[in-house]
């Protein structure tokens, strides 16, 4: 027997639709219900079998479900929690798939009805692309996916929580929702403001001049403006003190130059160096 | 019968080991010798089919070469294009593969004697890897190179230098020296130096957390320090000047990301992505 009867997912882009694959192909539901306001994605998800059944009701989606799990853009997920726990049965655990915590987990905490359980979760396992067409069943197959409990969760829904990402094949780690927010802001929200700036310095009539390096570098600029709009309000004062470590660099670099200071400039790209060679390819 | 009796590259790496590989593959040359420093990369390149006999002394490489390419680091080429151009038969052509040109260039045309000829040359097709191991037959193939002609460059010299690249399977733009070290300032060098910084920025306990968007963007931070310190020396002034443009934008994100200014920082991510887009993969 599958360890959930119904699991219904909140947005069928290329998060809910790699659950749904990846959640059907290892068993893991009798039933997975898509839930979304488009009906053209949940019929793409249907098509690809990601999911059982698509609805635009949240009632009929969510009554019998025993695991929710919201991947709409984070400046809904807070407001879908709290507006969906109240159609679930009791018991029920929900979680979601947002790149920043802090502001989502404060916010479902100050409204979440009694009778459901909700654990924040990060699967780092996003790209430039959207939507059904780009999901896959593997793609959490040896990720990290980030959980944030807070002293009021749950510890039995952090357990299955756990469970639930592992079983989609990913890693898990712990972290208190700030913590996740502040690291995140590193790896990952200033690294996109620092490729949108490269992207967007380039003028037309260099784009053949741009090779693997810029390629490489600037890939993630592609992502969806809104999406990314909202990851920066909510994660903000993060953003902005990262930036500050990676622009006193850009400061120790330009000095080198200036100064004509090849020892410094080497050193400073010798140090680079080593922490991308331990990060693999 | 092969366009060139005897072609000679000068620093088996991957740029010149790829070189040696495709015009083997593609007949350009009766005989590929390698020139080197290190006996241990002459016999890699050897093993691997790149070249067919090895050199530590120039003379011997040299002497019956109808055309040279030089594919060591930036701050070697134009030193050594002018010492062995004297070692060449006359009518030889010398090109060069570095990642800068004004410098090179200038340098060259100061001191080349007379009875060769010099066209500086730059194959976009690098990477973060290095050696001979790394090379590949393809590597040029649907890359762009750029040549570096000035008004005292040879034109039949030129035409042969522009059919050799094509000849590898590149296409060939023809850019004055300053303005290729002004264009790849922004498409290469101030990348390379962002990656550095953003890489560099990373905590040892965040590694973990840097997902695929973090490893694309900082990839090319593997680059090798020396290699690249040169470059920045050679192509200070243009860095300076790309990286005041790319420093102008994260500005711009920043005073938007200070001021909660939603409408700006989507304005300036969509504009970011239809540059990235316009580039493809």
């Amino acid at each position: 027997m599958p360890p959930y009867s119904v699991l219904t997912i909140v947005g069928v882009g290329l998060i809910g639709g790699s659950i749904g694959l990846a959640a059907k192909k290892r068993g893991l539901a009798g039933r997975v219900r898509g839930l979304g306001r488009s009906e053209v994605s949940l019929d793409k998800a249907l098509a690809r079998g990601q999911i059982d059944d698509k609805h635009l009701e949240p009632q009929d989606a969510l009554r019998d479900a025993d695991f929710v799990v919201v991947c709409t853009p984070v400046d809904q997920i807070a407001g879908q929690v709290v507006r969906f726990a109240a159609l679930c049965k009791p018991g029920a655990i929900l979680t979601d798939a947002g790149s920043t915590k802090a502001t989502i987990v404060a916010d479902v905490q100050r409204a979440l009805p009694g009778h459901v359980h909700f654990v924040g979760s990060h699967p780092l396992a996003g790209s430039e692309k959207r939507g059904p067409e780009a999901a896959e069943p593997e793609l959490f197959q040896n990720r990290w996916t980030v959980v944030t409990p807070t002293p009021q969760t749950d510890a039995a829904a952090l357990a299955q929580v756990e469970r639930f990402w592992e079983a989609l094949g990913s890693r898990v780690k712990r972290l208190a929702p700030d913590e996740h927010d502040r690291a995140l802001a590193l790896t990952s929200h200033v690294p996109h403001l620092v490729a949108a700036a490269l992207a967007a310095a380039l003028p037309a009539d260099l784009h053949d001049l741009a090779a693997t390096g810029f390629r490489d570098t600037t890939r993630i600029a592609a992502g969806d403006p809104g999406l990314w709009t909202a990851i920066f309000e909510h994660n903000r004062d993060a953003v902005l003190a990262a930036l500050d470590k990676v622009e006193g660099r850009l400061v120790a670099f330009r000095q080198a130059l200036v100064e004509r200071d090849r020892n410094t400039l080497e050193q400073l790209l010798a140090q680079a160096k080593k922490v991308r060679d331990a990060l693999g390819n």
